[in-house]
């Protein structure tokens, strides 16, 4: 019966703990819990329902009370995540990020934020090519919005995009959905596996992933909502276990349906300040970004790209 | 044990159906179902939480699909309401109008986007009070925000230009919570009493009333939320009542708070495409008071104050 | 010494009043004045920097007053002209609609915020093509952004799209730039031409046109700024015909200069409600569209959209 | 015939060097150039349309590369300003900030956003003053709006306010108009007289300041726009002195009076990138005036306040 929805690995495997084919590791930084999970089977990956590949997981719950020197060590620690995942991008490489979602509607809009914040420099570097005295990194950004504002398949606008500029690696920004509250607007997970079909918060139906694009691609997301049908799933389950009802799983359903049904129709869960956490976080990841793409100083790209 | 948080009178009283001191009646204009609950005695006001008086209750279930002619439909009939309620506002009367909440945050944001939309025109009526040949009501308005971002209660701001302005009424707009997700945004409550304390989504504690206030305060809300608390309470209940369960209280109790503060946090219900419904509903509202109050001609009124 | 800037064909005509190979016929729809000029050689074109074809300037001064009767009369008429423009439009036909320009800068919004409030059908018709009993014209749209935000030249992303999607004809819409201010946000310039290097107020120097992408390029624009220098200009060679001192050419330009850039840098002239303005005109001409594409009943469309 | 209109003291001193009553001393910070006026005779004052007091300006041209450190920098400079302006400020002081200006007119905007990052804390002080183990300052802010949306008197709002909470000090924030372009976003002008009458990008017509309010004003503001009318004066005296047609006074008149109505009617001149620029800018005062009424530990009362 499990129908749990849930964008993140780690929840995932918090699911199914003892799984083979998969791999976690933590560690700590400060406040910063960082797990690295490998999905290496074919049967894990269906099993949790995430393809094959690197979840690095970094959860900073004090983030809600929103000090300013932990936003400032996640973005360096993203920042160093992007560059071990990337370790052989050449010094004059070219990036393609493509800010996911839909910029009018507050928890779909992380990619699209994200992107207004990124130095970017394709233009730069095609046009002025001497304006620096070493090689400089080519950056291009995208919001290409949602198949339901424009009509077309976000994968198919990035991969015409992609044939015109020919990146070395896309970087893909999402919002994501979680299991758990407490995890919105306080974890990062970044993969190198790309994006799956169906998952973000948005409807996506082809993945955007190597396989379609021909080209790595590394997702950074960050959970904004828990869909109400997943609470809805979730506390019925957890009365079942304490009431003993578990072995009724006909009436489990029922119950689950009618809840659903009654309560929450395609509703999600999210903190009152979505607004102000969609902003902060957007400005995290933006940072992280541009800190691990451009390791040259910031202020002499600051000045060319504004 | 009922601990179910609603604003809307009509779902207290949902709740409590058969209470002594409580009328309702109901009509249907159209794809708008109108209740009219009159709360006359106190006890029935305190077991509803909802103070004695008028509570009328606007439902369009259909405005999900947002038709046009629907919005415009609405907005006629919340002017008519208003003008019902309002029966001897002189020609030239003053109108003090209060947008409540916090602009920042989506949910809460009804109250000062409705304020953007009113025609003001109490400088126009001082300053050149000649400039049209019938009298003209003179309506200021006010996005006073919220306790935590100005340090001062809202009911105080409201008072200050109350007693400069001396209005005749004072009409609040805020943003409220439901128990039932399919009324959100699908319902409009009015009600002659004001707002009570600690209603609202954002917190206020002394009421905007004609108590604090010295003049009558009718007061518009739609409700643009349901609190994950009350989803939790009123599932354990629903099971509760499908299990037989519901003898042994104690557990109950226990099971609520545990799926509370794993799942839910502080956390609101709302649907995802929010941005979008306040931005109609408060289009909606700001229609129907600018008819109300000016039964003259609208562009004329528009090219002043533009 | 002209170096008057404007992105209206109406204006570049008034500044070259007799010029060969060009006409000009006006009329007149209550309010609006309608002007259709014909730009019909090579040296014309050249003169006036505005390519061969026809311009279809639809100016409506009350506009600045916001009577909202006069906005729906302009939106129909938007559609009219689209109408005329498009005489074998296939009632099964694909439409791309590019919103161009940055959305991040106010006065460059126009093309995003019309994009904004399309009805876009192109998903619909392709995963349930029997929604309708008769045939749907499949409408996509996208706001590529700015070459400075996103690092790729704007016709690249449209291309790439465009090689998708297929469409029968691309609609671009854009903020312009007038000589004149009373033209800001007065003015509907409509061209089957499509969009020439270096004109919007932002800068693009590959045309989006039917040479570029191979397919015809309609484009809808309005004026939301002057440039200020062309202000200095116009000023100083008024000031020139007043006082004789036009012979000595080589003093008006050092005049000029000095004006420049003493005041103005990079400067633009608009309104003091350039917000409100660009937020009514993407309405109208979003509507102008949605009318001139859907020519069935919009409620039906926009219930299946939404 | 001078006409010229700006707001800041260090422009209309520029334009009358040599005034008696009227001193400036100058000193460097960096990249920070610092002017200190004091405009000590009442001829002096109604000469200059400023009133007496005292006039710090902060230059920093350099603040359009947008350099990081010279924001914090900035900043800085602000609180440091504001501490000498405000010397017997008590530690357990109340201070009322007043956040004037259109949130809606992203040029006169200003106001209102450095109220949203205002570190408020009077509602804490008032209900839980043993939260801090020293007392901490009663900071308490609004956003009045202006009188052609609220249709009251902005002196008036704040009067309300203050009547209530008996602030020691009121600190207003506006958007200002200069006179040279150059100055637009790299200019802060702090000062000890309040705002007066008419200025100000907003119209207000009752002067903000001790004598309305009764308590000492400090403003601080920063231009954001040029008048249209005031480049077309400017242009034309220059092209006076250049020509010498300088004594022909009622000719000036009249070029200048067809020049603005011909390009400018009521246009402002403001750089593209104003909704970028006042961003940054809304931050470097709001960060400015946290740290000089908050000298305690930011992320204490950051926690507290979120």
């Amino acid at each position: 019966m499990r129908s749990i929805y849930t964008d993140l690995a780690r929840e995932a495997v918090e699911l199914d703990p003892r799984l083979e084919g998969v791999t976690e590791e933590e560690e700590k930084d400060g406040e910063i819990g960082i797990s690295r999970i490998r999905v290496s089977t074919e049967q894990a990956a269906q099993r949790l329902k995430k393809r094959e590949g690197n979840y690095i997981t970094l959860e900073a719950p004090s983030l809600v009370m929103r000090p300013l020197e932990l936003f400032e060590r996640l973005s360096k620690r993203i920042a160093e995540e992007l560059t071990r995942l990337l370790p052989n991008l050449a010094e004059n490489a070219t990036v393609l990020i493509a800010g996911l979602g839909n910029r009018g509607i507050t928890s779909d809009s992380l990619g699209p934020r994200v992107v207004e914040q990124l130095f970017v420099t394709r233009h730069i570097t095609q046009l002025m090519p001497e304006a620096f005295d070493h090689p400089l990194r080519s950056v291009c950004a995208i919001a290409p919005g949602v198949l339901g504002v424009t009509g077309v398949e976000t994968v198919e606008i990035i991969k015409g995009i992609k044939e015109h500029v020919k990146p070395d690696i896309i970087i893909a920004i999402d919002s994501l959905a979680a299991r758990r509250s407490v995890r919105i607007g306080t974890t990062v997970q970044i993969a190198d596996t790309g994006i799956s079909p169906g998952s973000g918060v948005g409807n996506m139906r082809a993945g955007i992933d190597s396989e379609t694009l021909g080209v790595k691609v590394v997702a950074i997301g960050i959970p904004l909502v828990v869909y109400a049908a997943t609470v809805a799933q979730d506390t019925i389950e957890l009365i079942a276990d304490e009431t003993g009802l578990h072995n009724d799983e006909e009436k489990l359903k029922e119950l689950a349906e009618k809840v659903i049904s009654e309560h929450m129709g395609p509703m999600i869960m999210t903190p009152k300040d979505i607004d102000c956490m969609v902003n902060d976080m957007s400005r995290i990841i933006a940072d992280g970004i541009n800190m691990a793409i451009h390791t040259k100083d910031y202020d002499d790209i600051r000045a060319l790209v504004t």
